[in-house]
């Protein structure tokens, strides 16, 4: 097994500063080696986390770095793709943001190039490391509730971003829905058959210019038959929300909800706690564990659990949900997964 | 105002025997005065719950019967609409169980009666007389939630009914799906403009044979662009479930998920606690509530608070899901509701 | 088995008016025959509630009656014993509410009363009644805890009563902490061999004047070491409050702070329900099935669950609280409980 | 400010390593130096956390060495004063873990060390670092409940220790109360000026034979006349419990009860959840927290938030609470207190 496993990080906004933040203190195995971002501040301001990283605007330097072991691809979504291919020329192995792509072809050109290098890649879908899913996993995929009947998944961002952050994340159902996408997966093991998609711009200042959504319902046929459900939205007024349930013959698991802390007061008018109000406070734990898991998997030459395939599989339903909706009818997912 | 209301109830089965119960014991301005079933025993049971009160296995003998001032109509879904109709004719006011017919031409027939007729029409939507959804909609309809964006319902029967139960009723739609279709429109106070539904046999015994659905997720667009997505299940291993998330610019209100007692167990495996088995014990003070309403509204002249408009409006939807599901493809509201 | 139980009650403030209601509507096998109360109007009032039942300002009138089969005691707390006394000699089955007596030379004579007359005697301790009590006890009896080793026990009134009141009650130790000492007992099965209090009047005007205290916590040691700790307040900002936890070797089970209604509030500033506001609320089905097992046995002519030995226990425990309370130290039940 | 503090620990037991690895890894300026153990495998695994760390049997050799500048000691509670008085004299900051020491003499001489030497003392009652007893605490101080008059603390632990580590620990009351009586004095900014403790040994297998209690019921008396309990046992089947309730004029204020996942499972026997299963679990982020605190004091040269003080008036607390159970008296503080 490698001592140390020398990372560099490609985008250093939010979830790019944190990972750099994970790598730099938290995980073992690990050492932040290098930060690049067009904005060098942004850069510089990552790279301080851990004193021998190196700064840099141009992500080809890093990726030119032959001590360079391994990429956390943290760049708008639009890049991703790209930078896989790239990152997998130079024989790094690649952590990569959800989603994959935000289209079809570049995602198995991107794959493709994966699979000739022989590098690792996984896909960043972090709520297969959260404590609460992993069990609620393993509740459903030990038969506790017998047959998968219906599984609801809801997403709900405190804020909706930028219009600017929208046309570069490919919108709500590439950014968003597409955690949905894979913890149906994930928490299933089914395959879905078809997808229907409604959605609508509620409150999105320039949304429904530009064809951008923020409210959205989303509603998938399994491949056993048994149903899901999706709710989306970029706003809600009490913080971030992520909650699951899936039913079956012998009951129900959810998963979701949680408090900030324990705390609540009660008043004349009644009962009161906090809520989560950031994605970073929801999974905190997971985060750091799926960046733990890829670096062990670096370091000790295992395939990670979330793969490419994976990141495929979720890209083609979210693909399919928007055009479901552009076009107002279901569709089909055979088609459209064949590569 | 009138001393007593004299009533006769239609149909001795669970729920009929429920309302001759609350008519015999806990509504003060209702007498108990006949209860018509084609089944004498049942009939007998019913009428035995308050001492003046009569059997018959004739229903018509009892819409004939003068001293009777209304009519409770309990009886199996395909019978609602002619009774209605029958009841009408005969001058007693009707408080009918959801749903108001199987068919439009039914629903208007039986709406054009009580219309000619002047007699006094209540649908028997007892949610609109739960204090947790009477609150949830105050706090809509005052405004503190902002717009309304999506609306997210829940029903889910502890059991499947029998084949010749469902053969009667309707089906999901008709008789289990209606209510969160009348519980979206009195949360909003909007009307849908468009549906799709998606639904599957995963367990029912010899109801994929038949048509028949026991799980189904069906979506609305709401008329502001809101959507609304209800999810339905005729098992569930726990209970009876009823649950509903309005969420808006300002937050979200949620109702639902009652224990049956305050009681929790703590132990080795983890904290324990009940839940609500059957629809009686989530809706005790509501059916009570719907009927007294009926009682007061009869005794007082006015008109009930849940119109035969509703009834019709909720069936419009649950005929248009259906057929939604039946065609795979999403439907407008507009042509269908047409009269 | 009487067809009817004609029953007579004797006080008709808030819980005499609720009782009388109970009679005349909701339990079947009883009659509301007279009211009596010093107020006209209050016994007016309740009599009312039922076509048959008179109002007299005398209760001696009331005893006399010899339609009356039975009476409940709900006048001020001062005045039970007495009327049981009287109640018994004139051959009248009684409930009474809690406590039986002010001190226990007036509890033992109202108990020889009783006996020397046969009647049959059920005191208020409405929580043995409450299906969440009755399912924690059931949970202890049946051993799913282990040896009990704790319980605590809360009861808090959303705000004190007049000073006036206070006086007739006794105070919190015999009118508030009583209720939670039968609780210890009902739910342990097991007897207190020592008893320490101290209280404090933290809010109560005019209270320390007189030596009323609004805030108490009361330790018990039980007869096989286990302890028992009971927590009350004369107010509390958030409605009433009654909760329940018992701890043994294989875990807890908790009874306690429910909600009005399920609905939950998520906005901005976190996540909102309500709370339960009064004791009515609370245990407005306790209230009616204590009644009603009250009415069962004297028709049935059984013993009723909760008899004058279990008030005169819960008594003698009350009375040694505030006798702790007094002198500052703890107390042995012992010399105390001996007739 | 510095620009590492180098921390030596002393005691490798669970607490102990449990801070190496922070200093380790979790605390940017901060540095493992030593750790020390009479256990040399105990040291060694301890320090293995830090490439740079050393391991030593002798805290002599560790107090020496001229480059460490704070201990942090998590020894047996009986060698907690000594070790202070050791440190304080070799001029490095001193952590201590909860309690001060086992009497008061022996804190007093371990206080007067630290005053002389000018070395920052923090004492190691972790739950005020805590966001959910923080949160609580502003709520009171602010003013949000209007005048404090009762508290409630809970703890228990899952599982009894070992009768060898009772006797170093000083029992439940030195080692478990502790905790509850600095909580009660941080959350109400009040002092206690009475204490009465009952106590019972049910279940710690020897226990009773060597005087060690499992079981406590401890009131307080606070200087405003508002009141304090105290619920404390060494056994919970279902996990590791602190709850706390704080009830004034204006409502209560609750920190408690957490889930150790959002997961619940519903099924036929009803819903379920999972329960924290251990101090670590509930206060992790507390005991970084108050690390990271004491840490940061050092290096800016501040005194840290939970001073010598209020370790020693807890320890007044506990001590007196332990009294009190052996004469079966409430005691006054007052004559305790003093030096």
């Amino acid at each position: 097994m490698k001592e140390k496993v020398r990372v560099g990080v490609i985008g250093a906004g939010a979830i790019g500063l944190h990972h750099s933040r994970s790598l730099a203190h938290h995980i073992q195995g690990a050492e932040l080696a290098s930060v690049a971002d067009p904005d060098p501040e942004a850069a510089r301001r990552a790279a301080a986390l851990a004193p021998q990283a190196a700064a840099t605007t141009d992500h080809r330097a890093l990726l030119a770095d032959p001590h360079i072991d391994a990429v956390i691809i943290a760049s708008p979504n639009d890049t991703h793709a790209l930078l896989i291919e790239e990152a997998s020329k130079a024989g790094k192995h690649v952590f990569c943001e959800k989603p994959l792509a935000l289209d079809l072809p570049s995602a198995d050109a991107a794959l493709a190039a994966v699979s000739k290098s022989g590098v690792k890649l996984q896909v960043g879908f972090q709520r297969r490391f959260d404590p609460g899913f992993r069990k609620a996993r393993g509740v459903i995929q030990e038969g506790e509730l017998g047959q998968v009947e219906l599984i609801v998944s809801t997403t709900r961002d405190p804020k909706p971003p930028s219009l600017e952050f929208m046309r570069r994340s490919g919108g709500l159902f590439s950014d968003t829905l597409i955690h949905d996408l894979d913890c149906v997966r994930f928490l299933s093991g089914l395959e879905a058959v078809a997808v229907y998609a409604t959605a609508s711009t509620m409150f999105l200042p320039g949304g429904a210019e530009e064809g951008f959504v923020d409210t959205a319902v989303t509603s998938l046929r399994l491949e056993t038959g048994a149903l899901a459900v999706i709710t989306n939205s970029l706003r809600a007024a009490y913080g971030y929300e992520v909650a699951t349930e899936a039913l079956g013959e012998k009951g129900k698991v959810t998963v979701g909800q949680e408090q900030q802390t324990g705390v609540r007061r009660y008043g004349a008018d009644g009962v009161w706690n906090d809520h989560v109000d950031h994605f970073l406070d929801r999974f905190r734990d997971a985060y750091l564990a799926e960046l733990a898991h890829f670096i062990e998997c670096v370091a000790s030459d295992r395939q990670p659990e979330v793969s490419g395939e994976d990141g495929r599989a979720a890209l083609v339903l979210a693909l399919l949900a928007a055009r479901s909706f552009r076009e107002g009818r279901p569709l089909s997912v055979d088609e459209a997964s064949q590569r």
